[in-house]
């Protein structure tokens, strides 16, 4: 069956979002110029900038989450597209304040293409630019090649943090890299998200058939698997994420459950429970926990557990106050 | 179809729905002895105690909203079901500090004769309790049988910072009476959200179908229609919305898109060009837009937009800082 979406026309999406999150920003964000992009109307002059984004479709990943203390920047792709690099390139320009810009967006072949040649012509002008890529997706064996899915937020969260307060690009983009490397997630779906273009689903599950480890548009996961309880899926996805970093006895983490679009917080907090016990069985300590709408696809049901190993100045960049369209907090 | 959730036993729904905010909460949220209900481990002493609750089901509302800034204690019904007077009473005393204690809830038959029961009983034990139901839902001819619908999350947001500065009960609920006046909400859903127990969907619309004024279990509402454009969705809702209180040229409001399930923030964002424009043409200024998932109903597609006129109070109780599972903001 077709999905039933509230749009106005296929092909003025990507405008559309964009003036719906200026209208939504009260004035705190503006277009770049030429671009597909949006960038703050308040950024201060003596930071490492933060230039985010993706396809879209994933709302409110990327753009809605520029702002104080999170990105300065956000390219928006067309529907599940990598944005093209001219596009990238005028973010790049219109954000950089002289201290360099940091780059944060997912491993995939389309966007790293994009943001290399961005990157490039940026740096044949001048700027100094450093990427660090989102690639958290522990269903992908080869590291590599993992792909960037609701670890992200935790990954922007940080690089938020660390551009606000780092004097130096290279330290900016070193505490990310500190981020990445404690960031491992594993996602499930039941059923697909479709196309806001054409209303078709991205794939195909029978009615009593999940899959975990599908990708953020569908891409094949780890294994098709019958439908199972809450504790049975919690305990599988724990095991898978817990012995890939590994996670350790003693180690301290916070945990990140990302709705992919239709799945009830009923079902994340049911989850939850166990997820809680197996790490506890295995003396991982949580001291934090953020739950909802981080990087969606469309209305697929189904979620992505992210743990993230923390140490003082991780545990302070995830709790450091920030302010945005899709996430705020204070003090 | 039949929905499938990941969830355990259906008959356990409640319980574990708690003992995942508990683990969410990190010490911050408490069991009520006897009670499905939850109660800041924080609560100061000297504080108008704010209890909100109805059914489960609709998450992050209600429980998920306790905390610093918002409820100070939660009663959790079952899935749509109205909590229980023993239980209603139970949070009414844990949360007392002396200085009275308002009640935030939906106004259902149900949720209305027991929260009564139990205030009845609190005040036959001495306690002083006020209520301010929530009535937002226009879809409602008579004013009196007005629904609860997303407008509940204003609501709550103010009624938490009334009860944290007013100094007496009266004052407190004066400031909550003070906004529903001024709120007003309205729904639309294009599919239904499914009972977890039974994966059965509350209502049926037809492929082609939307529903205007849908409430937030599926109970009727302004009319059933053809699918439309966003455009003609948003002029139609803003329309019906803005001449029932009626807001007026000059009005300063704020706009709370409520996501019901499983529409898209990218659906959302698109209307908010539409809804913003029909208020500008009739001179209403908006000065704060919220976007979320406030009080869903599972995986409903659907939304409602609620708008509230402010005055300098408020703006101020809406923007003061709060923190909770479901939602928190800065100063």
């Amino acid at each position: 069956m077709h999905s039933k979406k509230i749009i106005n026309a296929p092909d003025r999406l990507i405008p559309e979002i964009m003036e719906g999150l200026v209208l939504a920003s009260h004035g705190s964000l503006v277009p770049v110029e030429g671009a597909d992009a949006l960038i703050r109307a308040d950024m201060p002059d003596d930071k490492v900038a933060l230039v985010i984004g993706g396809g879209s479709g994933h709302e409110p990943m990327y753009t809605a989450y520029v702002g104080d203390g999170l990105a300065d920047a956000s390219i928006l792709g067309n529907i599940f597209a990598a944005p093209t690099p001219d596009h990238i390139l005028a973010a790049i320009k219109a954000a950089d304040r002289g201290k360099g810009v940091l780059l944060v967006y997912g491993n995939y072949a389309g966007d790293n293409m994009n943001f290399d040649i961005a990157s490039e012509m940026a740096e044949a002008e001048g700027l100094r630019v450093r990427t660090v890529r989102v690639m958290d997706d522990v269903a992908v064996p080869r590291h590599e090649d993992r792909r960037g899915i609701g670890g992200a937020f935790y990954q922007v969260k940080v690089a938020g943090t660390a551009c606000r307060e780092a004097s130096t690009l290279e330290e900016a983009a070193a505490r990310v890299e500190h981020a990445r490397e404690n960031l491992r997630t594993l996602g499930v779906a039941v059923s697909a998200g479709s196309m806001p273009e054409t209303g078709e689903p991205t794939f195909s599950l029978g009615p009593d058939e999940l899959e975990i480890g599908m990708g953020a548009h569908g891409e094949p996961g780890v294994e098709r698997r019958k439908m199972m309880s809450a504790q049975d899926l919690a305990r599988e996805m724990t095991t898978l994420l817990v012995d890939d970093l590994p996670y350790r006895s003693g180690d301290r983490v916070a945990i990140l459950f990302n709705n992919l679009g239709a799945t009830t917080m009923m079902e994340l907090l049911i989850v939850n429970r166990t997820v809680r016990s197996e790490l506890e069985a295995r003396g991982i300590e949580c001291v934090r926990t953020d739950m909802g709408h981080y990087l969606t696809c469309q209305e697929m049901q189904g979620f992505s557990l992210t743990l993230i190993k923390l140490d003082d100045t991780l545990e302070a960049d995830l709790a450091a106050p920030c302010r945005s369209i899709g996430y705020s907090q204070g003090a």
